[in-house]
């Protein structure tokens, strides 16, 4: 008795897992996200539209971020850049923040090319902070795994431009 | 003895799961996703951009939809879209498809005004296929949730006058 209810609840199961519901040929995809792993559990907006939307709304400072997947100085970046509490927490509280894998239409967020890692600042008045960069001279807006401190004080610098301007 | 393993254990398990991870104040949030419930198995756009080179690359028509979390038309065709395992089928095997929840910058998008939901065809060589609507008037590119047949032949109509153009 007890045996079959299992083989019911077994074949209810399997039902249910799969009626109405499309499975790839090359098996079950786990699902893409907006975070692409910079940071799980920050809200991040999809395109550039959206996030200078927020930005202007809410009065934040947005934070882009272009990356490749196949890139091994994004991929560096990004361990330690989403596991950095305070980054995150600062992230979270204070920027509207995007990451993008493709580059979008306006050259305003490539200052001096298109590379990855490539970290830009805008302010809430649609301006790009060509003036807040990393350490190097020939990638202005690259950021390596030991340059954490610097951008951190580069977001800080975005904050604080903002409000003496208010 | 096992009890003071299992108190380590739990220890470890908490240490664990809060060492090096930023929960938000307001508590653990759910990981936003590309798909927004409109197939979670497929492979999703972030940006026009994107949708635009990947449909070029790859000599797919691209499908853009256009809808809102607030907006219970959108909500409701969300069900049935996501639902129907042969559109979800077509979809990810024969073109390329990106949900936006905010309008691009690029006027071709939006042929008779922005509203939601919207569904527009551009073919891979970049043109907005704006012979194939729904079947209302005023709003020629919306679909209710009883167009879902109309949305599929209209799928096709994006498939097959590729194959003639080439």
């Amino acid at each position: 008795m007890i045996k079959a209810a299992l083989t019911v609840l077994l074949i209810l199961v399997a039902m249910s897992s799969t009626f109405g519901k499309y499975i790839p040929k090359t098996g079950k995809r786990s699902v893409q996200t907006l975070s692409r792993g910079w940071g799980d559990q920050l809200i991040w907006a999809q395109t550039y539209e959206e996030a200078l939307y927020w930005s202007r709304s809410r009065n934040k400072p947005l934070m882009v971020l272009f990356h490749l997947d196949d890139c091994p100085h994004s991929q560096a970046l990004k361990k330690v850049f989403s596991e950095d509490v305070e980054l995150q927490r600062t992230l979270d509280e204070d920027f509207i923040i995007l990451n993008l894998v493709y580059e979008t239409t306006d050259k305003h967020l490539s200052p001096d090319g298109k590379y990855v890692p490539r970290i830009i600042f805008v302010d809430p008045a649609m301006t790009v902070r060509a003036d807040i960069n990393g350490r190097y001279s020939n990638r202005m807006y690259a950021y390596e795994t030991t340059d954490l401190k610097l951008l951190k004080s580069n977001m800080q610098k975005a904050k604080k431009l903002l409000k003496s301007e208010l």
